[in-house]
């Protein structure tokens, strides 16, 4: 790692990596999961980081780099962390709450590391990449509001007093 | 891991043993920063870490439990991400923008844990050690907002400036 290029590959394929294992854990945290409201923001989270990988692979085809096997440590230890609350807890708000927490570190990790990478890509005066990034941004960000306000207890609340999505 | 309390405690260990890490961290990525503005901002950042520390002392006597050897794997691993920039990157520029990124990964596992902790805290009818961690929270919140002015104002910048030499 040399140049600003060379950082900006190697935390792409970080975040690639982070989106795939979320990819795959979402449904099965989502299972586990008896809050309904919980559930369908876990569910949507899902669909969303489909489109993340689908923005990242755009990403990669960008500036003509191939995907290496890289492999995010920091989301595969908080997915274990949610993984270790739905093996061992066995009340059901407990272990929703448990789960949520986890879901809610890697968001905030997808916050910081999106932040980082669309810093990056203004720098490097790559507009188009800039654009993809902030769409995912955005969205985790959102995701973030709306597991917090879930976890303050606005699981009772109205569905018209949820946190909407930017236009 | 059986009650919020449970959950609670676990979490807590989790985020004493990440501040650790930070704690020993921050030097010596401060020492290799070569961004006075970024420099200053590690130093600080590393004297708010003791006062995090010393908060969550507090909150272990407040709740009479007493701490584990639990480990924080996400944070580990960003750290060794930082120590990875310090070890490859030759140029100047480069490192501290490899650098600032690692820590702002830090800060916002910070942010996220923090935040779960305070909402668990708040539903346990905890006052007090909602106050000690909102404490924590804001100064989290603000540091990371400095380190994103500073990489988008002032270290990612001088290293798009610099010319790539081929190594």
């Amino acid at each position: 790692m040399q140049s600003m290029d060379d950082l900006f590959y190697a935390l792409l394929q970080d975040v690639y990596s982070a989106e795939k294992e979320l990819l795959k854990a979402l449904p099965e945290l989502a299972r586990k999961t008896t809050n309904k409201t919980l559930r369908q923001a876990f569910a949507d989270q899902r669909d969303e980081t489909e489109e993340h990988v689908e923005r990242l692979e755009k990403v990669f085809e960008a500036i003509r780099k191939t995907l290496r096997g890289k492999i995010c440590e920091a989301v595969l230890s908080i997915i274990a962390e949610g993984r270790r609350v739905i093996d061992e807890v066995e009340d059901d708000a407990v272990r929703d709450a448990g789960i949520l927490a986890a879901v809610q570190a890697a968001a905030h990790y997808q916050i910081a590391r999106y932040g980082t990478l669309r810093a990056w890509a203004e720098l490097l005066g790559e507009d188009e990449i800039v654009e993809l990034l902030s769409g995912t941004l955005e969205e985790v960000k959102h995701a973030d509001e709306l597991l917090s306000w879930i976890a303050e207890g606005g699981v009772n609340a109205s569905a018209s007093e949820r946190p909407q999505a930017a236009e």
